[in-house]
Formats: C-alpha cells, structure tokens, sequence
C-alpha cells in the first residue's frame, strides 16, 4: 500500500500520521505534539520533528508516496515558509525544507490548512461530487480553503481561502489582521464568546455557549444568530466572487447548535435577486475529527488537483 | 488574418466589432446601438443583431475564427442565457443560441463582461506578465472579472467576479441584489454621487463630482474619499480569499479623481499584518474605451485560458 505522510500544523498543536489511498488515516500512526503560542522556534519544530520521527517508525514495508503539509496561515508557498498567526516564534519558518531534511527523496507540498481541508471535502467529505467549493473551519479563528472548476486554489504565495477575513457588512469590529469588520473578529467561537459576555452571559467558552444555548438562554441565542449572520453574508461575498456551489463548514465551534446553520442560511438568502448567490449549498462538514490529517493526505493522494506554484 | 467577432452587451448600449489577433479593433468594423431599460425583449434582440450583421458586412474574405460574447450579468452559461439587472426585459434570455443563429458554423463563447474585461488586462493591458488578476470596473454599477492561475475563473453558472457584492465592513447602504453594504451600493458613481447630494451637494453626475472634487469642494472630496476606502475594503476581502497579485481598475467614473486610487490603496493597506494582501498591485486599466470589445474578442482568441463549463 502507498501512503501520505501527512503533517497538519496548528496554533495549538501538531499532527502526523499516514493517510491511505482511501482516504483514512492508518491505525496506529496518529501522533500529536501541542504546539503553543509561548514556544520558542526550536521548540515547535522539536514537536513537529518528533510527530514525524514517530509516524515514520511505523512504516514498516509499505511505499511512501510523498509528504502533504498543512499548516496554519499566513505561509508563503515560493519560499516554503510558514508564519502562522498564533504561533508567534514562526515567522517566515522554513518549515518545508526542514521537513523534507527528515524524509529524504520523496516529494513535500505544502499549503494552507483551510486549502487541505477543502480538497479533503471534495475527495471524501462532504463535498464530493462539487467542482465549486469552499471549506470552512469554525473554530479559534475562521479558516477556508477553494475548489474551483475542479482544481485547488492556492494563489501565488499560497493565501487563497482567508475566508475570514472577508468583511461583513454592517459590522464594524476591528480584527488583528488590520481590517474591519472581518469575519474572524465576529464569529469565531472567542469572539462570540466574548460578545456574549459583554451582553451579560458569564459563561468562558464555546462549550459553555452552547450549554445555554440548548437550555433557552437568551443571550447565548442572539449570540449564535449574530455569528451566523456574519457567517453566511462572508458566504454571499465569496459566492458572488466565485461562484460557489457548496460551502462545507466545520472546526469546533461550528457545533455549537444546529442554529448556527439556520442563521447561515437565512444570511445567504437576503440576496434575493441573485439566485446564483442563494443556489449555494450550506452543509457540516463531512470529515471526522482527522480532518486536518486526511487533508495533508490529499495533497499528496489528489496531487493532481494542487496545481505547482 | 483571423478574426473574433466581439459582442458586447451593456445596461446602455450594444457594442460589435471584429478584434484582431494583436488585440486591436479593425477599423470600420466597430458597430453601437442603444438597449435601455424601457426595451421590450424583441427591441433589445433587434439592436443585437442589427449591430452584428453590419459588422459582418465588413468581414470581407478574412476568416472568422469564432465569437465571443461580454455581456452583463447575471448570466447562465450552462444554458447560454442572460439577465442583465439592467435591462429588465431580458430574464433568461436565449442570447447565446440567438446570436448562434445569425453567424452559423463558428464557435459561440458567452461570459459575464467583467471576465472579458479581465482577460483583456491579462491579454493587453495593465496586467499582462501576472497570473492572478481582477479586473474592476467603476461606473453605472461595479463588476469585474477573475483570472487565477493564469486562467479565467467563470465558476458553473458564468457568474464568478461579481466584486460589486463583496459586502464591506462598517458600511450597512442596502443593495438592490439583497444583500447590506454591498460595494456597488456605495461606491459606483451614482450611489456616490447620491450620498454627495444627501451632505449637500448640487451636481447631478459623476462629472459634476469629478469637476468639483478638482476645484478642491468639501463635499466632493469626501465622497471620493468614501469611495475609494469602500473599493478598497472589498479588494482587500477579495485579495484575502483568492490572493491577487494585480487589479486593474477602469470605467467611468474610476476617472472621477486620481485621489480615488489614493484612498483604494490606504484602504488596502490597513491590513498591516497581512502581507499577502498588501501587496496587491492596484492600477488603472491599460485597456482604451473599446476594453469590453477587446475583451469580447479575448474569449476567442485568448480561448486557451477560457475553460468549457
């Protein structure tokens, strides 16, 4: 059997592990290191490099194919470098080299998370069948990646799929990227959190918001239909830009109630006039929690959809 | 010499002509007729075909190599049908097949105007040696066009590169598609022009604004102002989910001010931790008044980078 060594970098942790031609992850050769935003440079890699080392070990006999990395944004492709938001010490790491330091001879691709996990959606998830498609990861912040007419796109410097940091209108939130109004600094699970609590809900945590929201609690109620609002109008947005067919949305916080969706889609359909727009298709993720591994996988299992850069 | 005979289909106006393989329009083939609003289907069909057939009539004994078709949009490729808000008589209007009909035996290729446009600035002008462009245009209304990867991104419908309804953050003007604080509901130039005479401006037009903001007037100033920081929000959503390198920006009233692309740029370049946004390229268009023409003829020949839906 051929596999995928497939590397997910996260703001909080690492990933590795085999990926099969199936598309699911091989027993036993899922390995995670926690990543952090306090840790030193060396100190991320030394995570990555043990995952990798420990993933490596249970081989035995069968055929590497190559390594598919996703990693956190923002990156840049040309360079193989990687700087991700939450992971401070990295910025402008050469992230892909030194993997490819450590597997020797077989091809490394990199690129987003966002851009991984959406392929993943299109070869095994919930997005099979689409040519048009966007991933979108609900969680600390708001991720995405696209598929279109069929193919992955990454852009010149591999940032295609910042979804969340499209602005929404009628929101004036100030985001850590620069903007205003962007998505992320609206609708993340945090942000929504902290809306929440600024109205008076005392709970700390998506979790908690969620708790309320299943037991009638109000505030926790208006705070899912806010981020859902936001939500599906950055939808609009894109699907006006690219002309979507489905958008699949998972990541932590995008289980928080079955509202969220409701509110998604009643975002999407103020467009009224624009049937290409409202045709979008809203749907949960159709990944297990491996998700971000099973995309990292694709890159090397779907190469022909990541067009070189 | 071979040649691509242009159509294009405007809010205003019908415009045909041959354009050449260099990206030039031939002389004495360039044809206009009036659509309007207030057109019934038959009205506007016969401006079409009136236009083409004394555009044929130049033709001679060069080939023709096919037909490329710009029109407005919404539009539906799939069925070759279009439904320009603009022109309310045509709501699924057969114009593909139509136009098939007067010149048989040629391919006929239909896409939204803003895609030609965009091929046009890849083609000849303002962004030819970049893989990643928009094109914008800023007039009665804001569209533009995708190139991505080196190729036209038209997604399933035709409908790709409606920049006009990107939202944008802090704004909430409603907009006639549905959606709250579309950039087209802003930023083109009547809508500024409104939001001047809401502050007590007297002028009527995008000239009158373009006059006054050149004689240093308040109102004007801050107007183009507004303008310019709402299209570049929405170029700073669209950078940040498909990654451009280069937008070029033509129409109308994108002439109003040099301060216009001013604004644009501050705009853009509040995403201070975002380099892969910042470093968008905003130009003027390198296309001359026939841009939709030269356009129209880039889907035939510029065909490679036209992918069938």
């Amino acid at each position: 059997m051929s596999l995928a060594l497939a590397v997910d970098v996260g703001g909080t942790k690492v990933e590795t592990g085999f990926v099969a031609p199936d598309g699911t992850v091989v027993e036993g050769s899922r390995m995670r290191r926690p990543t952090g935003a306090s840790s030193s440079t060396e100190e991320l890699w030394s995570s990555v490099a043990e995952c990798i080392r420990a993933t490596m070990a249970t081989l035995g006999d069968r055929e590497l194919l190559g390594v598919g990395i996703g990693s956190a944004g923002p990156i840049d492709v040309q360079e193989g470098r990687v700087s991700p938001l939450n992971l401070v010490a990295w910025r402008g790491f050469p992230l892909r080299d030194r993997v490819q330091e450590l597997v020797p001879g077989v091809p490394v691709t990199l690129r987003m998370d966002g851009l991984a996990i959406a392929l993943a959606e299109h070869w095994v998830g919930a997005a099979q069948g689409y040519d048009d498609v966007m991933g979108v990861i609900v969680s600390t912040g708001i991720g995405g990646g696209l598929v279109l007419h069929g193919s992955t796109v990454a852009g010149p410097t591999g940032n295609a799929g910042h979804i969340g940091h499209i602005e929404v209108g009628g929101f004036d939130d100030p985001c850590a990227c620069g903007g205003t109004g962007c998505v992320e600094a609206i609708a993340s699970g945090p942000k929504t959190v902290a809306w929440a609590r600024r109205q008076g809900f005392t709970g700390l945590t998506g979790e908690d918001l969620a708790a309320a929201h299943a037991a009638g609690d109000e505030i926790a109620i208006a705070a899912v239909a806010r981020s859902g609002l936001a939500i599906g109008r950055a939808i609009a947005s894109a699907t006006a830009l690219v002309d979507l067919q489905i958008v699949a949305i998972g990541g932590g916080f995008s289980h928080v109630s079955p509202a969220l969706f409701d509110h998604i889609r009643a975002a999407i359909d103020e467009r009224v006039q624009f049937g290409f727009v409202t045709k979008v298709k809203v749907v949960p993720s159709g990944l297990s929690g491996a998700g971000p591994l099973i995309g990292a996988g694709a890159l090397v299992h779907r190469a022909e959809l990541v067009p070189p850069l």
